[in-house]
């Protein structure tokens, strides 16, 4: 919170008006559903609904806990209301919805300025402190060792469904208080959907399946993506496959404390194209992640974020083909100042199982 | 999406703006993270990015796709930009965020006109049709048997984690394509936060176990709350559990077309009140539900929303003791001529366990 405090001049603000859950978890601890956290320069204060009343108690730390009727955001335009003078009140736009911040002017009156926040809180957030890669470190242990286990089970005649439910069993049986986001295991032609949900369809022989997965331990993400191969590949798909890991290693090799996140994208984009593949890997490198399984940077063209000591970053390129199926390997790593070091760490080698 | 066609001019608008996702994909059946509506009275175009190629042009009806770079706002504002004259936008203030509503307006030059859409889409989504039913039927089938199954597993010992992994693991087992929210199970004091997160916390002897959880099976979402007892529960515990199930019962008998939201609220309050219990039930009585797992109708305090037939609704008093537990009952109910009729079936009995 102080480091908040510190750049809020930076942005022209004297208070900072924080609506993204994940920020406010970031900066007093609170996990509820519903909150709104106000931080001024010598005092904060969490808004919250009676819902959430013994827990905000328990988990609040360094704000005043307000729990109110009517709105959050009411509640607190009424209090600027009683402000002496203008507040200049930073906040981001694309977390304030236009209904949220008509709820905020008509209560507060004619007392807030509103000035863009330019990302701050998920700036700090970018850079992990020890505790947060301990926590991050867990959590991708745990996602490998899960697939480690779940790939076993990978054969012919098992659905989609079932594996995926069976990741998302042994993240909860490890500790883990559920998947980051929803489990992909795409099959067959389905895995050239880059986001394709698990079906009851059934693996088939000969069949590319792509699993993507990830936990959340005590609050933090893990991601990584694996394909495997049902039966015996054929010689054009190793090669595919071969192309892909190659690019994965390019990506990674380019991360290091001052490189821009674009260089990172340019560098695996370039791999699969010497491959003659670029064309079909039609999404960015890889994003940041933390709390939420997508923050900054973003590792996509020409992103100009300069990367840090303490950032955790994927790494997953990607080719699609429609009618044969998709291969993407995705690697979680986090930037020292000796380049990138992988969190996950299940098996590269291509699995034809 | 001729329905919600015939319903723009009574909000004085000649074309709408789609862009919360649930709402996207039930006009148009499209299931992806990234997509933005534009309904016009002879067309309809689905925005959305490279990553959904292949999924959009198979799951969408009724909509032309395009594919589009640099922002869904941005191409929607582009298109509008070329109209003849201002056209009058409906959309939903409370689903746009201030830095989207910018972006349009910035590529649209000045060719927009904003104009509330009063909540259309989620009016038409409120009330359900034969086949939304049978799938909300299905979901909740599911839930209530993943929760018979794993009651037996309920023993001091066993921890919350463990048990909202095996709720989780049945849905998917059962072909639930996961849960609708995640699943809570809460013991001893904890179960006294209603929105608690299931924690490795062993359960105890002597304590109460919410467990609130719910399905999706195909698109459509279920939600039960079942309390029991680990071991014999003291008297004064048995008629807690005996009054939230009669405030249950007031609450669903209350439910009829005609009867406003509100008062199947208040049937349900006065029936705790007459417990002197009243002070302790601090949320709503229920909520509807379907592609999302809160969508209107809201049964709370005073509201007037209309229940109509086909409405899918909860009903779920608890009440919330500081250091001693909680007690919530919910089951799932959809609205006919005839009163409310239970979707959600797992018994209703004061589980001793």
């Amino acid at each position: 919170m102080d480091r908040l405090r510190h750049s809020l001049s930076a942005v022209g603000a004297d208070a900072i008006l924080v609506s993204h859950l994940p920020n406010i978890q970031y900066l007093c601890g609170f996990t509820g559903s519903a909150g709104l956290l106000f931080v001024e320069p010598h005092s904060s204060t969490l808004y919250t609904d009676s819902r959430y009343t013994f827990q905000a108690r328990q988990e609040v730390s360094d704000a005043h806990v307000l729990i109110v009727k009517g709105g959050l955001m009411r509640a607190a335009g009424e209090k600027l209301r009683s402000s002496r003078g203008r507040r200049r009140v930073a906040y981001s736009a694309s977390q304030v919805t236009v209904a949220q911040r008509q709820a905020l002017d008509k209560a507060a009156g004619n007392k807030v300025r509103w000035v863009d926040d330019g990302g701050l809180v998920e700036k700090l957030r970018a850079v992990k402190d020890q505790d947060e890669l301990e926590r991050m470190a867990a959590a991708a242990a745990l996602i490998s060792e899960a697939f480690n286990k779940v790939v076993r089970l990978i054969r012919a005649g098992a659905s989609e469904l079932e594996l995926a439910a069976e990741i998302e069993y042994q993240i909860k049986q490890e500790g883990g208080s559920g998947p980051s986001f929803e489990t992909i295991v795409a099959s067959g032609p389905r895995s050239a959907w880059a986001h394709a949900r698990p079906t009851a369809k059934p693996l088939r022989k000969s069949e590319l399946v792509v699993l993507d997965q990830g936990a959340i331990l005590r609050g933090y993400c893990s991601d990584m993506t694996r394909t495997v191969f049902v039966g015996r590949a054929p010689a054009r798909i190793r090669r595919l496959y071969q192309a892909v890991l190659r690019a994965l290693e390019a990506g990674k090799e380019a991360i290091r404390p001052g490189v821009a996140a674009g260089a990172v994208d340019a560098a695996a984009r370039r791999s699969l194209r010497r491959a003659g593949l670029a064309r079909y890997f039609t999404h960015s490198t890889g994003h940041g992640l933390g709390l939420e399984i997508h923050e900054m940077p973003r590792l996509g063209k020409g992103d100009k974020t300069v990367l840090q000591e303490g950032m955790v970053v994927t790494v997953e390129p990607g080719v699609y083909l429609e009618g044969i199926g998709g291969i993407r390997i995705e690697d979680e790593v986090v930037v020292t100042a000796n380049g990138a070091i992988d969190l996950t760490s299940a098996p590269r080698d291509f699995l034809e199982l």
